[in-house]
């Protein structure tokens, strides 16, 4: 275990605080489920951070938090729109289909990022009959899968477009950390604020041991989330346990600073690699880099260096980075990889 | 989170050699998704306890580790039998038709225990036509959800009468170590020696922070179990913090102890119960005592002791005891009790 | 095909208004979908029917009758209750968990029927908790799988109670006629006026060549209905055929005077069986009788007469009248069966 | 009824010679499910057509066809690749989703069409890995939604390419017979013989009441197929009269003339609208002509004219012709149509 992975931000470790948060949650017995003073104290802690009607609800990792939050904003006719490369369309082999029958409509991004326009043919070929899975809701990854983030501006039009075609909006915040350390922006004011409903609020990738949450902004979908969440195998007895972690993640801005460092060594990994002549395929907004590299040298490059094949046939490896990731483990990478260019 | 509870043995916490495996294993970056040293690590000593051709799937808890294995075992058109009174037909909200559409039927058991001739129904109605779901499998807790256990023989007779009628044989082991330890059985002795095909095998209830596994007996369920795992929500990406814990659980006998602790300190219980006049309703043979009061003072009783409610109208509480339960405890909880015979 | 069939009224073939109906529907081009003005008119005539508020859903078959409008009544973590004897629990493969994940919690008959007492401990079981499904729907066969029916007091106790719970009700309607017929009830007496909430009404077993209908009593129950039978592969596309045939049933009193024969039928047999010491195991409410057999005889009766094995162990066949049984095919059953005896 | 429509060969009503076969098979009473001497001798019949090994399996319509079909190729984790304009992706509700919880990935077409290069990213970007869903069938339209064809040299490129991956593939041949007849090919050359394993084989837009078949190429596909036929609500009790009428179509190449004449019409159409300076959007290669309109005359078209609005914004409209469509039809269409050109 030591090498120092940009596979993806799950290769690294629980941040000594988290750990110790653990280790603290580790007094005696607690009432199972969520009924102990720990998770109390991180839906409070979610109230101050998402507004007064926030609701929280820990699961154990993305897929659940994703699958049960769209579960949620969709009756068994309808359809959630998502971007075509986004990580719940490619990513979770048929979980979305095989929890509950979920159908999820695709439409193109551009760099990760969807907009009005892109959404709206989903729903343009709607026509009402029952023809047709009613598109019902929308799902937006912010940071995207491909490394980028939407303004709050740009969030508020989305969730304007959403509404104005009767759609919920869910995001997945895998790494919404990242995003609002990236923006300056609090958790709030990419969310709540913005008229979000629901979200995925992720920990396991900002230094977590494991846990994410599903995040409620609108109350009518905290009796749908917290049925699915046990219907979907995603509720932990010993909750006290996740609940500690999310709380020592929420508490003191640990979370932004996770993120901002991570962010931070992307950043310098891109940086790095400018003056080798390698200019990032998207944007740097959050802690990941996507690196062109040519298609022939590709499996050599993955063999070398710890990242993840991104696209065999385009050329593009993969680097994010962790909370814990250090100067000197971007100097290794560029190394490996200035190799291979 | 100081009361000491016997509502379940999920009140309790994390065994002290679990969390210093735990922070041990919080050792730099690793791969994810159980491509790492320490669910190696896990694999070879399961093969050691379980058999050479035996196989471990780390999941987050035993909702998942039932639904995923049980899954494994049933076409969309086959049914699994399970007692009545079983822990995933009474207590899993709709999870198991949720992730994928499980059909499950019930047959009555006798004190938590199923035989041969209480199954034989399920099988004889079936007709061999589309009309009816197949009975696949058969799915047995041990111990019981009503704290009895099987032997060996016991379990051979089971798993020799399901083969007869072409099922396969799932083991729901959330306190199989009880179980064992009770029994005085090796884990391999009351499973992969006795016919069973796949097992849940519990670690939250006996020590852990949160991991259960399934463990895959027949090597021809191991593809099924993995894709199932994944789109059913249990994967996690951190694999390493679950394995590290079922590891510690599984190394140096600690399974054992914790599960002897738990059914010495259920022991004790009984023992202390009898001098007030009270037996409990069934036979103690692993952690589990269920204790007889009046129907009218049940509301009282659990409102006084950390017991759960478990039959209100014919007056039974369940008390479970954990691997940290002290004498204490036991005293303190009788005493409680001890209020309303 | 000229064996006169007792083994379900689904042996014989379509009643001659039935096809003259069918026949006359073929003019011409029509509107897909149920736009037509076939549906239109037996939209009508469901509201004259079962009241102002009625609406009906054409489907093919009673499988997907049921499925849909169960499904209609419940969320992904709510359960219907049924009788564990009814043709839903048993006769439908894994129909109703394949199609949306549905679950079914099943309780004792009596003769087939339901009473609030056998009713409520599927729902005083329920705590309120997400650890167990939510009963939210009662769904009863009427007339019985076990040939009795209910009459209207005891339909209207069993809506009272199920309201009391929070339950909506279904009715299993395949041989509903029947029951009406029985008792001398019109069909809304038997329905609307009792508070049923949904139910499925039976075509194909009172002289139908096929089709089923859904009809909604609750107007809230209309959207779900009709979404859930197109995305249940129930909805026909040249609907004016299915249309017309449920339009010829229910004009000029067809489906009475069919069930009525079916009826009398049955009385036949079993007035004829009387002389032969043999009293049918159900009382004849309805269209079927079930018939005591020494079980040893049952392999021998099966290949002789034209009845269903129903009970192999107990020794029970099940002869079922349809709308043409005639008093010959009563005589040759009764020959045949004399046999045996 | 009297409006001749060009909506949908749905629009149409039934052959005589399919009514007569109705009224033939209402005969006396038959074995229900399949065991009567009308389905024996539709087996015989498509044993005939397309080869000793295939076996055929009545269904009500289109969707339970593809639905059941699909899933019968499709493990749990698995995916189906279709064009993402075929009408299982986009007019079937979430019938693939909530029957089973299938999962189908989409590739563009060229015209309708998939090929093996279109198709080739949908199984490059699947690594084998449990985090994707394995790409294990297609599924091609034949004739296309789009109204054209593949030759049978396509089609076994296309079964070729399948293969080549470890995919199987399943025809969705709602109007395969039109191809048929288009291409003059038999029913066996576009199936059986070049690789095929498992179609659905439409009826009812040829010329039935209503009726559809599932055919299976592959022996090892009929269980499956069998089993999930019933538990996704498609099997009929009374098949006979499904199978009399696909008996009649299959008999004396009734299914080829009803095409031929469909796709003569729609050439017709296409040859009367060209004078007027109007090109077909695709080729008319079956029964389906697709008319480019100017998209703000489209609300008056559709309003005005009895065909399908496709395609509002880019200004489409869909004429289907029947298998009863009269040279009369076309023009009064024409006319019809030409006022707004």
């Amino acid at each position: 275990m030591t090498t120092r992975g940009f596979t993806s931000d799950n290769a690294s470790g629980v941040h000594p605080a988290v750990l110790a948060a653990l280790t603290a949650a580790n007094e005696g017995h607690a009432p199972s489920y969520g009924a102990d003073p720990l998770t109390a104290a991180l839906e409070e802690r979610v109230r101050d951070l998402f507004g007064a009607d926030a609701q929280v609800f820990p699961v154990f990792n993305g897929t659940g938090a994703n699958v049960v939050a769209v579960q949620a904003l969709l009756q068994r006719w309808d359809a959630a729109v998502a971007t075509a490369d986004s990580h719940m369309v490619n990513d979770e082999s048929t979980a979305p289909q095989l929890v509950g029958g979920a159908r999820i409509v695709t439409v193109p991004s551009v760099a990760g990022r969807a907009t009005p326009e892109l959404l709206a043919p989903a729903f343009d070929a709607y026509d009402g009959t029952v023809h047709h899975a009613r598109p019902a809701a929308i799902t937006l990854a912010q940071s995207t899968e491909l490394g980028t983030t939407y303004t709050a501006a740009e969030l508020a039009a989305l969730t304007t477009f959403a509404r104005s075609r009767g759609a919920r909006v869910h995001i997945d915040g895998a790494r919404l950390a990242n995003a609002a350390a990236r923006l300056g922006a609090t958790l709030r004011e990419l969310t709540t604020d913005v008229g979000v409903d629901v979200l995925s609020f992720g920990g396991t990738k900002n230094g977590l041991l494991l846990g994410d949450a599903i995040v409620v902004l609108d109350p009518a979908l905290a009796e749908p989330v917290a049925r699915l969440r046990k219907a979907s195998t995603q509720l932990a007895s010993k909750m006290r346990f996740v609940s500690a972690q999310l709380l020592a993640l929420l508490e003191d801005g640990l979370w932004r600073r996770n993120a901002a460092h991570a962010n931070d060594a992307a950043d310098l990994l891109a940086a790095r690699l400018r003056p080798l002549g390698v200019e990032p395929v998207y944007p740097v907004q959050a802690n990941a880099v996507f690196i062109p590299v040519p298609p022939a040298a590709l499996p050599a490059v993955v063999a070398d260096a710890p990242v993840l094949a991104w696209d065999r046939a385009a050329g593009v490896v993969r680097a994010v980075a962790s909370f814990d990731t250090t100067e000197e483990d971007v100097d290794a990478l560029v190394a490996a990889l200035g190799r291979h260019f």
